[in-house]
């Protein structure tokens, strides 16, 4: 069988939760003199040796226990330590039954097939509450990382959890995993910064991220002289062996101009006014996936190398877990389209982001706003299907903010849309389709 | 058998001149007191019913015949109004024999295969005699046209012969036929003014067409609401039917802005700065390739729908038949990128040209120059194959005018090259590889 | 404007009839005692220059015409030798007056679009009699080419006319234009025989191919030892210059196998099985489309270089003009899936092939029958347009012969299809959905 | 940075071993009356958090140690059950020192960049005994599964160390992780039995599984009514929303057959042959890739989707890891080319297979033997780089095992070879280039 990675209601019961970096003790909210009482929940299963992870909303504070699993509603009691509840999802019905201690939930749970009522699989579940957000105004967070990751993985132990509207200040290592010293703190291959977990996001929802600053922190970045194999036509094809030679550049903060730092007689000129970006960007992979190269791409982000992801801009990433799971990382000083040489000027990056969860809005591919353009990121084995996911991202923009219909879109883009194409160098490519907002200026924008 | 239009050495024996607009008496050159007694012709032959077309050079001022013929060395004899000749290709020998009257020779020629000696084919030929530049200055030509063609066509009559340097004030009739005043004037689909014969240009040259003026001439502007099958994903497919409405745009000359005819609320404040191009310019294709739709494109550039063909900036086609044959049309008062509602913004246009020939100089696709940037336009049946065709063709425009390597070509794209995919609405798909100047400012440039 | 080659309702007026090979009085049907007065016509315009072709329905037996064009109802009435009537087509009326002497018609028409009254469009048109089939059994035709077609062309003259369920037994030339003798006889390059104009056959039929015959006529055939661009990797790139070199082989009729003329060391066995088929078999090109190159394939058909198009099998083509045209040539003795060689072993042919018309039946690409399979073969820039291509015509197929849902042809070819992938070598690529007849032998087939 | 899976030289020092499933002590060799002294070791470190395996032969009977890590050389010293050693490789010297007891080392290692001396990375490595081949005939093993993978995972234990020669019976999942009882065993989506460490397969080697079994043990499949996206074209897409219904098939095993559950009329007597295949098999991905989705493809096998994955063939894969972790499962009884319908006719499978392991053979795609065939299996985004990546393998076959130039390869390909489409329901599709053996009985085959 080839599957297409969709476990649409495949997974309703859970073991062992995923770790807080943090905890904070649950604030009540006052609101109408009453407090509210349901609280998040990250739940945990392995089905057959496979974790997944889900988010459960849960009103414990009678006897009546309501709330939902992954958007199907629950219900169920509380006696004392015990609780018990029933989930329904079309024919199925998932029953749990567990013991809650604290911040914990521990317990089993069985699926009954409505119709095939024999085949009942049991498993255990674990659950862990999922602090609030803490009162006062949004929190800056200043990040320093210890261990870096080598994959977007669903998996690993956030390194922070943080609340929609806070900020995160970071560094990030250059894709060989050397520092703003020079020194390797990671393994080559695009060590990624994360993850973060930004509690109240579930799949389903738009993870926004902010780059308030993203900035050189070292004085030189690592390149090639090469052209991929994907962008040099095969009349060249036999002088491609001469190429794959390490490309050192001096980065000039001051002047924000790069240049190389060996040059050929020819280039000796060359000074390029630097363009800081973040070749990787991506929330975790959903369930039913399995930890994804960082080398690579998708729905969720990823490697998307794209010289938009840039100071000042935000990115939009479709949640594919509880809590998005953030991972940041491969900074280049600058960068052509394509990443044709396969290396951009690859160089350690403060940066600086601010994050925000658009709740049940649900996107098709990464999108970029930038002050002047809207950017949608469409990533596939060929141009021509990247082109066509990014198109349809950029219509779906067009129909969810501007409420317009197909017909409109056709309009709008026969005359006013831009394509680029960010990225040449990995398994898959990617294309970007743009509109200048000015296009748009005179259509009232939802959100 | 699979040909892809390689026809290297095939002819070089011929019958039937393609007729001049202009005849003017051949000027001599006075040059160290001595007239230069060379002058060019145009030969054509029906190989088998195929008209082919070559450039010859003769100096018949003596007893004695010296020229070439597409380049290779002609040795040969005259008596009186009989002259004779010899062309050896490899190990194929071409023997010419004919009369001359005037401006005119027709005769016969026939082919030996020195391997095989026995397979002769005798075949007619005529020539005509290219005239001259005409003395003084570079000359401006107001053209009217009275007809069009709906294909780029190697045997179509010149509409004008004129040299390099010359200038050409035109208008072109919009994609369906109809001119600045509303009257249709030829058939439906991009109809071309042209072909132009551009003395001098041979095979193996590319010629230059800067854009003087290229304005709108009329008021409106016929467009689509569709969205091609290549730009949209298929979870819209099912609605595509609902699309291909007319749309027409007006346009206001005095602002430079296109607004909708009769736009839905949504888009009643829709007002774009206009931004006229040239969908359609072309050179003839090569000897042995048929006439060529005016929606096609190729290396002979053609409906590249490219919105960088627009007043300032140059077009550099490479010359596939004597006199290149120049077609221009399907004009558009704005295009998005890869015109993805089928049709740009489909108006007339008031068009001036002129023209320069480089000689000895061959391309391997068409480029663009503007003021700020080098662009090649790759075309292909797939984006993936069209940007390795562009790419390519960059590397080649570097190495040929800034004598680069390839190894300081993949440190200039790697860092600086843009993509944009100007075409995806006709059979083959379009990518431009963009690279601005002001990167390139510190290397030398020959030409 | 990126037109598709849609000319819909373009062109109802005409001029110029395309010849006759056979001129036969009109027989007369005498069923029911009433002889059937109508007769077919051939109706031909040129456009602003362009020649377009239609098919008129007559019947001028009395004082009132009625008939249609292009399928469209036309009424009108007979005065002496003057013929007048209209067409209506939409919100346009097309209005006919000639003047008929014997088998021609000539005189002029103009269009009125009702919504756009003032622009009237004058053209001239001509047409002629298509003679009736003549009494008596279907008949076989022997002919011997004199001249030879380099391009899929609409406007050239027919050599022969003939009616479904007539035969033809002739010769094709190899892809360099040398026939069974060894002498060169046409242009380098696919040259065809034909086109034959089928009687009957109109746009929006279907033309059946039956080849009764495809046979070797020589001992030799020629080829080349190249790996095409598309078949080779790029790690084998650097060494495709040391392809491209001609290779000779000997034909054996009698054993019926292929050896290497001159046979490296290591190769001096190999013996392969001769396969003979037709590399190119095409209609022409419909109106508002150029003659197409003899190398390039579509939905006519063209050069399709599938192996499968051998004895005993029947190829299905899209009628697209009048008459069909058909083109025959460039035979293979033998060719691997994709003629990754460039050349296969190309050699001249013995062809002998009956026709049929299936009225009214359009297909999507091109099909062939044979005794136990369904095969479509579509065309397209990319291996991946090309295969959805070949798929949805054989969905196509099973629809229109065995009236299956489409999820009926779902089951069928999750289980059952094959691909195949014959042509690689040419601007187009070709993939080919099979199916096993054996799959459907419990499904009824309608025709 | 995009970098894509190449870890040249990254990896040469190592921590925590990878279990095995079985324990057995080291036999001696007696050749010669001197015992070999030299044993393999898995070695395996965790480099900044991912684990990286290694194959370390050593010789430690003395108090000098010989060997080599990875291919490159070692020297060393042994101090009781102190062992200390350096390997060099290019401008890198690695140096370890660890303790022994019995079956296994721990200890540490540094690198030290010669041309960079004060950056030193210090790592912890482990290292255990690769059990010796048990003396006597090549064995047969029974294993019955207890727990599945659903990803091919180099980090995942190994069920079972066997030997080149050895035999393993078993049985797999259909995809849904459903048994031959009708019982759910493991997760959704094509969960595989495995791995199986091979030992002495090293990156670099070729393994080959000879398929001596492959059938069906129960008696239904299940499977859908679809048509892939990459299959279907856009005139259908507006229907595609009424397929993906489930299909249930019966299997006869007495009959060989397959029959629809319900179907409807038309498809009332469909009886297809079965012709059951293992859609899935492979080898881990290498050192620095992640666990790779049970769905993908890739020069380690994988999700193939292969109609000729079945009983008689032997197929070929790259050994990227120690001991290769082989891995099986995706049964189908019964599937058409591409696997169109998504799901092929999925069911459990009684396996039986023999591995053998080609010691310095690396291989550039999948390859599959049948008694009649050669064929490989490119995998790719696009079924042109697919198809490119097959006929390169093809070729690289020839070369390895005929000596073929690559002319020779060109004359082979051109007259001959067959190509087919496997997949195309994944994230790559697969191409198949096939040569039937008969075309080379007369070419020497050397292995």
């Amino acid at each position: 069988m080839t599957y297409l990675f969709q476990f649409k209601s495949v997974a309703k019961s859970l073991l062992l939760a995923c770790a807080f970096a943090l905890y904070i003790p649950a604030a009540r909210s006052l609101a109408n003199d009453e407090p509210d009482t349901t609280e998040m929940w990250l739940v945990t299963t392995v089905r057959w040796g496979n974790p997944m992870y889900h988010t459960m909303t849960l009103d414990i504070s009678g006897k009546t226990l309501n709330g939902n699993l992954d958007g199907e509603k629950l219900v169920g009691t509380r006696i004392n330590s015990t609780i018990e509840f029933l989930v329904r999802d079309n024919n199925t019905v998932h029953s749990y039954k567990g013991n809650i201690e604290g911040n914990s939930i521990s317990g089993t749970s069985y699926t009954i097939d409505t119709d095939n009522a024999q085949d009942r699989v049991l498993h255990n579940f674990t659950a862990r509450l999922i602090p609030r957000k803490p009162p006062g105004p949004a929190r800056l967070h200043e990040f320093k990382p210890t261990d870096y990751s080598n994959t977007f993985d669903p998996h690993r132990l956030p390194v922070l959890t943080i609340w929609p509207g806070d900020t995160v200040r970071t560094a990030t290592l250059d894709s060989g995993g050397v520092d703003e010293n020079g020194k390797t703190k990671a393994l080559f291959g695009n060590p990624q910064v994360g993850p973060f977990f930004i509690a109240t996001a579930e799949p389903g929802d738009t993870l926004a991220v902010k780059l308030n600053r993203v900035r050189t922190n070292r004085d030189y970045a690592d390149s090639l002289d090469s052209i991929v194999g994907r962008a040099l036509g095969a009349n060249f094809a036999s002088q491609a062996g001469e190429l794959g030679n390490p490309v050192r550049w001096k980065l000039d903060r001051v002047k924000n101009v790069a240049t190389l730092e060996k040059p050929s007689d020819k280039l000796k000129n060359i000074s390029l006014p630097m363009r800081p970006m973040l070749g990787g960007l991506a929330v975790a992979p959903g369930n039913g996936m399995p930890a994804i190269s960082t080398g690579d791409t998708g729905r969720f982000g990823g490697n998307m190398d794209s010289p938009d992801v840039i100071e000042g801009n935000t990115v939009y990433l479709n949640v594919q877990q509880p809590g998005a799971l953030l991972y940041i990382g491969d900074g280049h000083a600058l960068q052509g389209d394509g990443e044709t040489s396969q290396y951009g000027l690859e160089t350690s990056l403060a940066v600086e982001f601010t994050v925000d969860v658009i709740k049940g809005k649900a996107i098709s591919a990464p999108r970029i706003e930038s002050p002047t353009q809207l950017i949608t990121l469409g990533q596939a084995g060929s141009l021509d299907d990247a082109l066509k996911s990014a198109t349809s991202a950029l219509v779906q923009w067009l129909q969810q903010d501007y409420d317009l219909s197909l017909s409109e879109c056709g309009i709008i883009l026969g005359s006013s849309v831009r394509y680029s194409v960010p990225n040449l160098a990995g398994r898959n490519v990617g294309v970007a389709a743009k509109l200048d907002k000015s296009v748009l200026s005179g259509i009232p924008r939802k959100n």
